[in-house]
């Protein structure tokens, strides 16, 4: 791990959602992030599902981090339906009960959140974004020059030789909204993806997290216990080979930010098809070369790609951060 | 070699182009290749230079066998120029001169001789097509019932895992038309897709050619090697480390009829993408599992496709058919 002294400055824009609770979990524990926002979209939930969700999950681990709810629907495709059967109709696999811990939303939208911390902190601060991409396409719109104001974004989401999971190309955070994700792609920031290439590697098994829980004893981790058993249901229902669990996917993001080294990433010219049965697929120029087809000139911006990871160390990251002393008493309402 | 008690009987579809000047005379030249007909499209070259090429290229080659003129534009797509700092303004290398062999073609269209071909001969042809798609996606349209009507349909076109060559995700022949392409991969005939996922890794070096010409000293072989040297000052500029050389691409159509056994071979739902930087993208279901996108329903029909292959082998067998004792006397005007 990274010392406290390199801290990352990260605003966190998620839809949670069980791997998004993972991933705030351990942004959450790990000592070199400094998570000083939650950005809310729509996504595996509706976005005021998702507000309700980030507010819930960080004050039942006892802390009060701002979250500014986003934008409810795509930029321009029509807006879908919550996958209930993966995430649950609460985001959360359907938690019998909540308990009362109170907490409400800025009274800023997720954009222009984005927009001040940034001009609050030039070139400081990470954007870790794990949904569809509206809230940061929209934060563009407000603040043209917000590439240069942000240190960095990262992303879950697209994929490049691994099929996809909404179709045999596309992957769903980008398929969600591929208006806004190819505003993001070609924004001109320093930017890496963390895609399926390497999140299909990662698999958690529920054990895993069952062992967090009993060794916790927290209702943080009997919360994301019992989120991850109704994900891996679904996992393990289509692909039975890797016995109850699921894939990281999200979590993977902020492993890429404190462990680079466990990735290895390819690096070119990427854009998204936002038309017809190809939408949402990410596509990646892997040679620098010219192309009659217009949309791929060389004065593009380009993207870091994670295409390889060592799964097994990120296994054991995850489990050491999440298993370390870092959960406090849940807030109060 | 097949023996020709199992010769297969080939209308082709081209639009040559060298690559399709190679693939005509590996086609003339094999003994278990019948080639009942040609059919022309604009590609490589104007459908009207096309046609005048697959005529003179027979006729200097000793054979007269039916052209029937094609599709001159795309089905939707507005038209593209020819690319002649690849085949030639002439399709042909830009020949010094033409000697005189006479021949016309067909008074019937492309697609109209395909289907009055299969009408004729049902369950007996095979279409080997390395143009864009236009004549098939035509001939569907006046006979909906081709797909059984022909014993099956050979492509080269398209790319999966390998980058495009027209943009990082389309290839030529796919993206001059995508529109007949996707009707062409969802036809539901007996679809054998060869890709550059298989050609980028067939080169054959001009020596080769040059070997063939001073071993036949014929006219079609100084007129195929003249051409070759034309294509390869344009693919050996695009990458050096191949030596002065070209891909094999429309030729290996034929390898694939004739010795499938030389290539690896995947199964799966084929779409193409229409619309946007994507267009002309093949995209393969690789996984037989249900998608939230449309499009990908498991009804859909089929391809095989071509995805490795034994270079060293195809360009052997391609030597030894070339070399063989097939060409005639050219044809008098």
């Amino acid at each position: 791990m990274q010392t406290p002294q390199t801290k990352h400055k990260v605003i966190f824009d998620t839809d949670p959602g069980v791997d998004d609770a993972m991933a705030l979990y351990f942004a959450m524990a790990h000592p070199a992030i400094d998570l000083i926002g939650i950005t809310t979209t729509f996504g595996n939930v509706h976005v005021e599902q998702a507000t309700i969700n980030a507010l819930y999950l960080t004050r039942i681990a006892g802390q009060s981090i701002p979250v500014a709810q986003g934008v409810p629907v795509p930029f321009a495709k029509a807006p879908g339906t919550p996958p209930d059967f993966i995430h649950g109709a609460d985001g959360l696999g359907n938690l019998p009960s909540r308990i009362q811990v109170g907490g409400q939303a800025e009274n800023q939208s997720a954009a222009e959140f984005i927009v001040n911390m940034a001009r609050q902190h030039p070139g400081e601060i990470t954007l870790v974004a794990v949904g569809p991409f509206g809230n940061l396409g929209l934060a563009l719109k407000l603040e043209p020059q917000l590439p240069k104001l942000l240190k960095q974004v990262v992303l879950m989401g697209g994929t490049v030789d691994e099929p996809g999971n909404v179709s045999p190309v596309a992957e769903a955070n980008v398929w969600n909204d591929p208006d806004a994700a190819d505003l993001v792609f070609t924004a001109g920031w320093d930017l890496t993806m963390v895609g399926l290439d390497v999140t299909h590697r990662v698999v958690l098994l529920s054990d895993f997290f069952k062992r967090l829980k009993e060794h916790h004893q927290h209702v943080a981790m009997d919360t994301l216990y019992h989120a991850v058993m109704f994900y891996s249901d679904f996992y393990s229902s289509i692909r039975p080979d890797m016995g109850h669990g699921c894939y990281g996917h999200d979590v993977l993001a902020f492993v890429w930010l404190v462990a680079p080294e466990l990735f290895k990433t390819s690096i070119g010219r990427m854009r998204v098809a936002k038309e017809g049965i190809a939408n949402g697929q990410t596509m990646l120029a892997k040679l620098a070369i010219p192309y009659p087809q217009a949309g791929w000139e060389s004065d593009k911006p380009e993207t870091r790609v994670c295409m390889e990871v060592d799964a097994k160390a990120c296994a054991a990251l995850i489990d050491s951060v999440l298993a370390s002393a870092w959960l406090r008493p849940a807030l109060q309402a």
